[in-house]
């Protein structure tokens, strides 16, 4: 029968116990469904103090992560942020053995350098568990669409913030009370910036871009905005025309070569299957040109979840390392040799909330303004029930603007311009639409 | 570099000729992503006079399959059904090459069998496109899962049902006028028996229990009810009480060991993700220990969706040949010797709706008959509207029951009694709920 296959662990935090946890027990589990037993040689961490939800054998653990790389067959990186991950990462594909790795952070600013030294050195690097935790995107992107050409992906990428923003819609609550909730039941961090910033779903999404498009994406060029200034009105008055709001994570090939890659608080139709992943969940939509519509719903983070993507990853490479003596992946990143062209504008349908001043001509002169930076209007709101949310202020009146589809560009100069009309009393809020029908 | 992986198909109705164009104008593009090129070397089917969407190669036509499998690395079985099917897959088993299929009845049926072949000589049955169209549920099951111990499976697998349920919900149709449309449609074929019936969906789940629970199915003790009785009255009442009604496929793990399988139609809470899943897709939910809830959903038929399935197969098994000379996939249905054990009875709360004379001590001696077979009653429902739906006789009173978990044979016999009963003017209608909250 087959050797066992040596596993080595850097990084014991949670998902590093939990992979640790999953090998331990399940190892024998898995060589019934498999034949090849993926055995936990070493685990490395600083401090071994530290309280786990799991116990590591005090035989399997060490302090000296190149006692880990020197003694596996396969190395897993789950120390995460750049630095020292990136130099365990390196070692170990320059040594020709695989990495299994769940750091987004490392594989959105230098996934495409991985990829490569991976490729030179006859061997893989996977991340399952880098992007959407539990839910198997990547293979999904390398695998089942690799004969299809995907014009366009959408996703809710990020728990914390899809907590949030469930919260403020189900319990009227601010975003600042939101996030203290999601704070206490540890679905936030104490420093969420990453979270709610939306740089999380940022990096995924260009990891995901990457394997889609297949080029290198200058992380730099993606659009990113966080879910920070959101108002809880604003996620009713979206309700009340029939959309939800999501912290939407897009990539998505235009005609002329270029992509865009996206990720900013977004209204998307009831009618949009992503409409229904609430709380702490993430889902995700592929658009592709054979398949059509897939979509995929799960635990996006958490220690377990995101574990389970590990050893899926672990288990591919330890089946070809056992059957043939080489990892047996679909390469991933390397899919071309070229930096995707990021698109500088995009083109969208945007909803404008302004409070103005209740006096002749307001919406006349704001018209105006649309209408010389080419965007038209789909439609205006203003209904009695907004007043009573804002009832501080009674002169001031909330003026809603749906507009048809218009340059992000043109969208933002005619709001500057708005801003510094004498009668409008606050900064206008700007969210982005996306109405396709599904 | 590699050299070309040749694929020969036996079979070219629609989804033959969805895979038959892919390898033909996606080879390229697949080799830029893989490093492999798969080229279709030979297709068979029996007449090549019959209209395709797709025109496929003079050259590449024959009529003999097994000139087909002599001159393949990988043999694709689309044909479908049983006897040539069999004959097929066998032939290219017992010459060790490997086989993609998109059979479910011959899988089914013969899963266990084939699966053993494969082992036996050292090759590699694979069949994505045999459950759930493009849905990649088989490589969840076997991948992602293979850590994992899959608790439950629900799915809503069989697309002609599901259109018609909701074209019933939604049209208020009758299910007669509902199977008419999806026929007009191309949703239906002109004998629907397989699919209205259940059996489609119940070879679908079959298949996914062998993979989730590691054993032989005995086909046969699979318990199955159609949609044919199923009164557009009865959706509407569940809706009023918060529930959709749909095909369900379930596949259930048991504390003593046994599994049950089961496809009825059942009413699903609003929290349940598959209750979103509307029209000819298909959805599934796995609940297992370490990923917990992960949905899948999209189109679950059609020529090029199933296509998809079928070439991530080809892909998957092309990548393997050409890198280390063998199949390099995780065994599929092998992952045990045993025979599973099929639950006889089950547990579930019920919906009961009953027509009954308008008169004193009718819901006496029904609860009577309930109680003597330890059946709880949840609830009761009996509103005015529901007349409207019944005015043929207003004599004639509508009464709905749910109850308490119960087990099916005991409700089965409770019904049968309360049928009998004088005042009781119509046979009882009994719909499965699965109460379970998301």
């Amino acid at each position: 029968m087959a050797k066992p296959v040596r596993v080595g662990i850097v990084g014991c935090g949670t998902v590093g116990t939990g992979v640790a946890q999953i090998l331990l027990t399940k190892a024998e589990e898995i060589k019934k469904k498999t034949g090849v037993k993926p055995v936990l040689s070493k685990i490395a961490t600083r401090d071994w103090n530290k309280k786990r939800f799991f116990k590591v054998p005090e035989s399997l653990r060490t302090t000296d992560w190149r006692e880990v790389v020197q003694n596996s067959d396969i190395v897993v990186e789950l120390i995460g942020g750049i630095d020292t991950a990136k130099e365990v990462v390196e070692t170990a594909l320059k040594m020709g053995k695989p990495v299994v790795t769940a750091n987004k952070h490392l594989l959105a600013e230098f996934g495409y350098e991985i990829a490569k030294l991976a490729r030179e050195n006859d061997t893989a690097i996977l991340f399952e568990g880098a992007v959407g935790g539990g839910i198997p995107l990547v293979k999904v992107l390398k695998e089942t669409l690799c004969s299809n050409e995907v014009g366009e992906i959408q996703g809710i990428l990020n728990g914390t913030t899809n907590y949030i923003l469930t919260k403020m819609e189900k319990g009227n609550l601010s975003f600042k009370k939101a996030l203290l909730q999601a704070q206490e039941k540890g679905y936030a961090e104490s420093d969420p910036t990453f979270d709610i910033e939306g740089i999380d779903a940022a990096h995924k999404i260009a990891i995901l871009a990457m394997l889609a498009f297949g080029g290198k994406v200058d992380f730099s060029q993606v659009f990113v905005e966080g879910i920070t200034h959101i108002n809880v009105l604003d996620i009713k008055l979206g309700m009340e025309m029939g959309y939800k709001l999501k912290l939407l994570a897009i990539a998505k090939k235009r005609n002329n070569g270029e992509v865009e890659i996206r990720v900013h608080p977004t209204f998307i139709p009831l009618s949009n299957p992503l409409s229904h992943v609430d709380g702490v969940f993430n889902g995700i939509l592929f658009k592709s040109d054979y398949l059509g519509q897939l979509k995929l719903q799960g635990a996006g983070a958490g220690a377990y979840p995101t574990a389970t993507a590990v050893v899926q990853d672990i288990i591919q490479l330890a089946v070809g390392l056992s059957r043939c003596g080489k990892v047996c992946d679909i390469t991933p990143l390397g899919w071309a040799n070229h930096q995707l062209k990021i698109a500088k504008d995009f083109y969208s349908r945007y909803y404008l909330r302004l409070e103005v001043k209740d006096k002749p001509g307001v919406l006349y002169k704001i018209a105006q303004i649309l209408a010389s930076k080419d965007i038209s209007i789909a439609g205006v709101l203003q209904q009695e029930w907004i007043l009573k949310f804002l009832s501080s202020h009674l002169e001031v009146v909330p003026l809603i603007i749906l507009t048809h589809k218009a340059y992000e560009s043109k969208i933002k100069a005619a709001v500057e311009e708005i801003e510094k009309l004498p009668f409008v009393e606050s900064k206008p809020v700007l969210i982005r639409v996306e109405e396709e029908k599904y």
